[in-house]
C-alpha cells in the first residue's frame, strides 16, 4: 500500500504551476474513467456566460484541490508537528482528489429540479462498482469507506476532515484562487503561501497561529468578494434560472408524456428518478447542451424557446428591488398572464440569501468547522471573536431581491402592462 | 453605420484586463447565435487532454482578436499616422472578431477525415443568410463582402489584411498569450504594449520601427516555444490522432454501410459530405463529444475501442525515432497485424514537419505577410536579414518521426512481436 | 503653454508597465534637479530593514502618481463627461507629479525632530527660485501658484484637489501598488483599471458609481491591510524611532555645544533651525547615511552606539503590551537605569493611534475628502454608508502599545531588572 | 556545526515570496555588518537612471541566490539523487549567500579606475578579521577557506562550484528574475521551477536532462534579451562612462596634488591605492554619492561639471556608428578641442564586445563552466551541439560603436565644428 512511483509525475497547471503526483494510487485514481468524466463537467457551470474565461473543468478543480492538500500535509511533515496523525496522509490526498467526484453537469439547476445529491453520488462512486474503487481498494481495503466517511464528513478525526471541508479548506482555498484566474477577477487572490505556513494541526484541530490573522482576514475578504462579483452576478442566475425552467418544462412535459422527438440515456434516468451508476458516469455537460440544443426544435412552444434562449444566450433581464410583497408579485403575474406569458416559466423572484452559500458564518447551522486562532498563551478563540473585519463580513446580510423576465416579450407586448407595473420592470445595466 | 453605443460595454478577460466594446455593430455580432456558438468550441481542441487548464473557447479567443486589433487601431489613430486608412476601422474590427467562425469542433481531425475547411464556412458564415450577415448588412450592405475578403486576403489594402492574418496579427498576438495563460506554460508572454508601439503603417504595409527588434525576437521566440512545448506535444498528437482515426472508421462503416447504434444531426451531413449551414451552426463539440459517449456502446469492435479510449483517456504511446525508412514501417505493420491488431487505425507514423504550422519562415510558399522593418534611413527590410536570432528561427528543420501506437495491447501480446521490434517500439516518458 | 512634445516619451515602470510623457513642461520638470533628487530618497523610508525589496525611491512613485492622473484624466476625456474641467489638465499633472518634491530623507524622523514639513518645502520648491519653478513659469506664470494651492489644498475647485488628495487619489492609487510590487506583500493590489471606469466627475465632486462600490472596498481593504502589514510594521517602527534617537540626541549634543568629529552642509542648518532652500535640495539619504556612519566613530557613546546599531542594523526588540499605565512605565524607566541605561535613549512606549495615519475614516477632523457614491437616484452617499466592510473598517481602533528596547543589552545586564519587569519585556518572534 | 534554528526565518522577497532560512550559520552571516552593508550598493550600479524601478540592492540579490542554490540542492536532497555530495551543502549556501560580499559601489566603474577587484575583496572579507570569518569559523574553522576556494573557483569539487559559477547558477538565475522584475522588463523571466526539475548531479557534473533543452534555450534567450535591453543600454553606459571620468579626473588631480575641499575617508585609500579592510566595509554608495555631491562646488571646472552631470542626470548624448577608424575619431578629438572641450572627459567611445560580459558562449578563455546536457543514452553533450537556438546565440558577434559626448555643448559652440563632423554626432531617440 501507498506505493510511490518510481520517478515523480508533474502536471502542469496555471494556477499552482505544478501539481506534483507521488504517490501511485493518486496516478491510478487520475487515471480511471470516472475522474476523467470530470473533464466534461465545467467548475462553476453556467458562469461562462456572464464570465467567457470561466470554461474550466471540475477536473482542473479536483487537482488543484489534491495538490493544496499535499502542499499543506508536505508543510506539515516538513516542521514535524507532533499533533499530526502521519498515517492519514494518503486518505487526505485520496479525498482531496475525489470531493467532487460526484458532480454531475450544472448540478445547482440539475438538483434542485431532480433532487440528486452530488455527496451521495460521490459516495456511490466510491463504494460502488466502479475504477475509482478498485484502485481505493488495492491500496488498503479500508480506504474506499475511509475516503466515503471524510467527505460526507463523519470520518472520526476532525482534523482529516478539516483539511477537506472547513472554512480555510484545500477545497476553498483551490476554488478561489482557480475561479479568480479563469475568470479574470482578480479579487479571488490571496497569499496561499503565507497561510501554509501559519495553519497547524493542534490537539486534534486545525488551528491558525495568532500572527496569521491578516492573512485569513484577506483570504475572507477575497471569499467575500468572489460571491457577490462572481458566484451571486445576476448574469449568471439569470443562466441557472433559464436551465431550471428548461428542466422543469420537461419534466412537467413528461409527467403529462408527451412525446419528446429527442430524448434518450441518463436522462429518462433523472425523469423516471431512477438512475444507474453507469447513466450517471455517461451524465456529462455535453449531454445535456447536445439534448438542449435538440430541444429547440421540440413542439412545445416553451420547452423550445427556453432552450434557444439557453443555446443563443438570451437570458432574461432583472430587476434588483429592495422588496417585493405578495401583492407586487402578484401584479407582476397577472401583468405577464395579460401578455400571454406562463409566468410559471418567464418570472423568476430570486433572493439571494436562500442560496447554500458559505460566506463565514460562524453559528450557522450548517456551519462547517470555524477557523481556530490560536493565541500566545496557547488558547483557541474563534476567529470572529479577534477580527472586527471578520466580524464585520460574517454578519452582513444580504437582503435584494432580483425579479427575472424576458424583457423583449414585455416591450413588445407593453400595451398589456400597467405603467406602474413597466416602471418597476426597467432593467439596470 | 458605424452606431456608437451609448455605453461602452466591458468584458472581463483574464489576458487584456478587459474588452471594450463601443460599436452598435460589434455588439450585435457578439449576440448572434453563429458568434455564441463558438462558446462550444475549443481554441485548443484535444489539448486540454495534455495542459488541464486548456480549455478555453474559440468565443474567448475571437473576442481577445478583436480586442488586439482595437488596441492597435486605437494607437495608430492616437499617434495619427498619415498611412492608416481611418475609414477601414469597423471593417477591421468586425474582421478580426469573425476570423474564426467558421471553425467547427476539433477542426484539425474533422477537416483532415471530412474535407471541410474553416476559412470557406466562414465565408458561408459571413455572406449567407445568417444572423452575421444581417447584422453586417445592417451596418453596411458592403460590409459582408469586404469581411470576407479581408478573411480570405484578398482584399485590396494590404494593411488591412495584415492587421488579420500576417506573421505579426492580431490572431497570433491573442493566442499566443491566451494559450499560455490557460495552459499555464509560461513561454508564450511577451510584451503586447511595447509591440503596439513599435508597429506602425507605412504606404500600405505594416512595419516595425528598428529599435523594436528585440521585442520581435522575443514575440517569435515565443510563437517557436509554444509550438515546441504545446501545439506540437506528442500527448495532444497522440489524441488528436485517436480522434482522427475515429472518424475514419465511422466513415468506412458508413460506406459499408454499417447500421450505427446512434448517428442523428450534422454528423450524417459530413459522412454525406452535404452540409447545410443550419446543420453547420449546431455542429459543436458538445455534440461530436456525445457521439463519441455512445459509440462507446457501437458493436464494432474498432469504433467503440477506439471511442472508449478517447473518452476516458486511453491514449496511444508514442516514440520518436529519427528516421523511419520503410522496411521498418512495413515490419511494423506485419507486426502488430500478427497480434491480431489492425495497422491501419493502431499504427501512425506521425512527421511534424508536415504539419499545417507557421513557425516564422519568410520564402515559403504558403507563407503569411512577413515582419518588415523599417530602419533609421526608411528602407522596409524583412527582419530575418536584420536579426541573427529570427534567422536561426526560420531556417530550423524539426525531422523528427513519432510513432504512436497502443502499447499496452504490445506488451499483452508480446510474444508475437520480434524482441527487435520490441525494442524500437519502447516509449520514453 | 501647454505644448506637446513631438514624440511622445515612456518610461519603463513595473508597476504601470509604461509611463507616458506628452507635455513638454511634464517632461522638463522631470529633467530639473529638483525632481531629480528624489530618486536620493526612498519612499518608505526605513521599510527596507523590513522588507528588503522596499527600496524604492520618491523618484519612480512621484512619476507613478503623474501616470495614474494622467490615465484619470484622459479616461474623463474620452468618455466627454461634462463635469469635467479640461483646462486643469496640465495644472493636475503638475501637481501629481509634484506633490512629494518636498521631501526629505527619512521623513518621518527627521520632520518630527526637527521641525520641518515636507508640505512648506513643496511649497517652497515649487514658488522659490529653483528649475521647476522656471519651467512652471515658461508654461503659465500662473501655473507654480496653482500648482502649490492644489498641492496644499487651497485651490478652488475641489475636483482638481481630489485628484491629488483626496480617500481616492491618484497618491495613494500608486503607493499601494508601488509599495505592494516592491515589498512583495500582495495585499496593496486592487483593481485600478476598473476604479478608472467608476469614478467620474459630478457637480464639482469626484464620486464613485454605485455599481463600483466592491471595487472601491477592495481598495480600501488593500489599504487597511497594507497599513498593518507594511506600514505599521513593528521593525520599521523598531528603525525609525533609532534615528529618531540618533537625531534627538545629535540635537541635544549640539545644544550642548559638543565638538563632532564630522558635522557638515545640510544638518548644520537644521541643527541650527536656518535651512536655505539650496541646502536643502542637497539634503538625501546619501547625506544622512553617511553621516550616520561617521558618527559611529564619535567619542559620544550614546550617539555612536545608536548609529552603529542603524547602521548594521541592530534594532531594539519589541514587546506588545495591551495596556502601559503610569507605574510600569516608570518601573521601567527605573529599572533600565539601575542597569546603566539612558531610557531617554534606549526605551521608547510607541502608540500605534498616535499616528498620523489615514485608514479610511470619515469624520476625522483632518480627514482628506471622502469618498462619494453616486446612487440609481443620482443622489450622493458618503460611501461608509452603504457599506458594511467599509463602515467596519472605518471603526477599527488598533489601540496596541509596542515597547522597544535593546534587549541583549537588558540580558546581559539582567540581574539589574527585577524578574517582574523581566517578564513583561519577553519579546516575541 | 551546521546548527539549525530552533524556528524557520523567512523574508518576504517580490522575486521568490518567501526566502527560508533554516541554518544558524546563515542566519548569523546576514546578521553580520559586511552582510548589511550590501544594503547599501545597488545591484545594477547606475541602471537606476535608465529604469528608475532598478533600485534594488546586492543585499537581495545575494538573499536570492542564496535561496535559488537551497532549492537547487533541497529538491537534489528530495530526489536523492547519488552523485549529490550531501556534506556539501552548508559550504554551498554560504558561497551562494557571499558570492559578492567583496561588491563596492559602482564596481564596474571604481574597479576600472583604481584598480581594484571585487572578487579578491570577496576573498579578504571571507578570511580577514570580520564578522563573516568568525560565524562561519564557528560553524567549521575550514569553512572560510572552502567558502573563498568556492567563490574563486579552485574549489576541487565541480558540482559545487557550478552551482555558484557557470552558465546555469544560482547566481544567473536570479539576477534575470530580479533585474527583470525591478526594471519591469519582462524578458527576464523564465521559469525557474521547471529548471530546478530538470537540472542534477551527474558524476561530478550538473548536467540538464535532454527534455529540459526548451526550458534551457529559454532561459538563455531571457539573458540575451536582457543582456541587450537592460545590461548594455546606452544610457546605463553613459552615466558608467561619466561616473569613470569623475574618477579619472579625481585621480589626475590628486596625482597633481591638487587640493580638494572635500576628500575623506576611503576614498583616500583608493587615490592612495592602500584601503584597508575596514574602510572597505564603510564604502558605500552613499559615501560616493556624497562625495559626487560635495565636489559639485570643486574649483576645478571639468570635475564639478562631471559631477553636477551625473547628480542632476545631465548625461552624454550617444551616436551608434557602425564602424569608427582612427581617422575619424582623430577628427572628432580635433573639432572638440576647438571647440575648447577636453575630450579626454567629453569624448568616449564606447565598444560593447570589449565589455566583460557573459553571453552564452562555450569556447571563450574565460568562459564559465558550460551547460551540459544528458541525452537518452546518458551522454553528455555541450548544449549549443543540440540546439540551433542557442547555437545562434553564442555566435552572434554585436560590434557597434558608440560615441558618448556632451550634445549641448556642441550645439552651442557649433560653428567650430565641420557641417561634416556635426551630421556624424546627430544623436537618436
Amino acid at each position: 500500500m501507498a506505493a510511490q512511483l518510481r520517478e515523480e509525475k508533474v502536471f502542469k497547471d496555471p494556477v499552482h504551476k505544478y501539481i506534483y503526483v507521488q504517490d501511485e494510487t493518486i496516478w491510478n485514481l487520475i487515471n480511471t474513467k470516472e475522474f476523467q468524466r470530470l473533464r466534461r463537467v465545467r467548475q462553476l457551470g453556467t458562469s461562462f456566460m456572464t464570465f467567457h474565461g470561466a470554461e474550466h473543468s471540475r477536473f482542473s478543480h479536483s487537482l488543484g484541490v489534491y495538490e493544496v492538500a499535499r502542499r499543506i500535509i508536505s508543510q506539515f511533515e516538513r516542521s514535524r508537528y507532533p499533533d499530526w496523525p502521519k498515517e492519514e496522509r494518503l486518505l487526505c490526498l485520496c479525498a482531496a482528489l475525489l470531493h467532487d467526484i460526484g458532480h454531475g453537469p450544472f448540478s445547482h439547476s440539475v438538483e434542485s429540479v431532480f433532487g440528486t445529491h452530488h455527496e451521495q453520488w460521490t459516495c456511490k462512486l466510491v463504494l460502488g462498482n466502479t475504477e475509482v474503487n478498485r484502485v481505493l481498494t488495492e491500496a488498503d481495503p479500508e480506504l474506499p469507506r475511509k475516503v466515503a466517511d471524510v467527505i460526507c464528513k463523519t470520518y472520526d478525526k476532525e482534523i482529516v476532515v478539516s483539511l477537506i471541508s472547513s472554512q480555510l479548506d484545500a477545497d476553498r482555498m483551490d476554488y478561489l484562487l482557480r475561479d479568480a484566474y479563469y475568470t479574470g477577477v482578480h479579487y479571488g487572490t490571496f497569499d496561499l503561501e503565507r497561510i501554509l505556513r501559519v495553519i497547524r494541526p493542534h490537539r486534534g484541530h486545525m488551528v491558525v497561529k495568532e500572527s496569521g490573522m491578516h492573512a485569513i482576514e484577506d483570504y475572507l475578504m477575497s471569499r467575500y468578494q468572489m460571491y457577490w462579483q462572481v458566484y451571486f452576478h445576476p448574469v449568471t442566475r439569470s443562466s441557472e434560472i433559464l436551465l431550471r425552467k428548461i428542466f422543469e418544462r420537461a419534466k412537467a412535459l413528461y409527467g403529462e408524456r408527451y412525446r419528446f422527438q429527442f430524448l434518450m440515456g441518463p436522462l429518462v434516468g433523472l425523469l423516471e428518478n431512477e438512475i444507474t451508476l453507469e447513466d450517471y458516469v455517461a451524465l456529462d455537460e455535453a449531454y445535456i447542451q447536445m439534448t438542449i440544443m435538440q430541444w429547440c426544435k421540440e413542439r412545445d412552444a416553451i420547452l423550445s424557446d427556453l432552450c434557444a434562449r439557453f443555446m443563443h444566450r438570451r437570458l432574461f433581464k432583472y430587476v434588483a428591488l429592495d422588496e417585493i410583497g405578495e401583492q407586487l408579485e402578484g401584479e407582476l403575474r397577472a401583468g405577464l398572464m395579460n401578455c400571454g406569458i406562463d409566468p410559471d416559466y418567464y418570472l423568476v423572484i430570486d433572493y439571494l440569501t436562500d442560496l447554500p452559500y458559505d460566506i463565514y458564518r460562524p453559528g450557522d447551522a450548517e456551519e462547517s468547522l470555524p477557523i481556530w486562532l490560536l493565541d500566545g498563551q496557547n488558547r483557541l478563540v474563534e476567529i470572529s471573536r479577534k477580527s472586527d473585519i471578520i466580524r464585520s463580513i460574517s454578519s452582513i446580510h444580504s437582503g435584494k431581491h432580483h425579479v427575472y423576465f424576458p424583457e423583449e416579450l414585455l416591450r413588445q407586448g407593453n400595451s398589456c402592462l400597467s405603467a406602474e407595473l413597466l416602471s418597476v420592470l426597467k432593467p439596470g445595466g
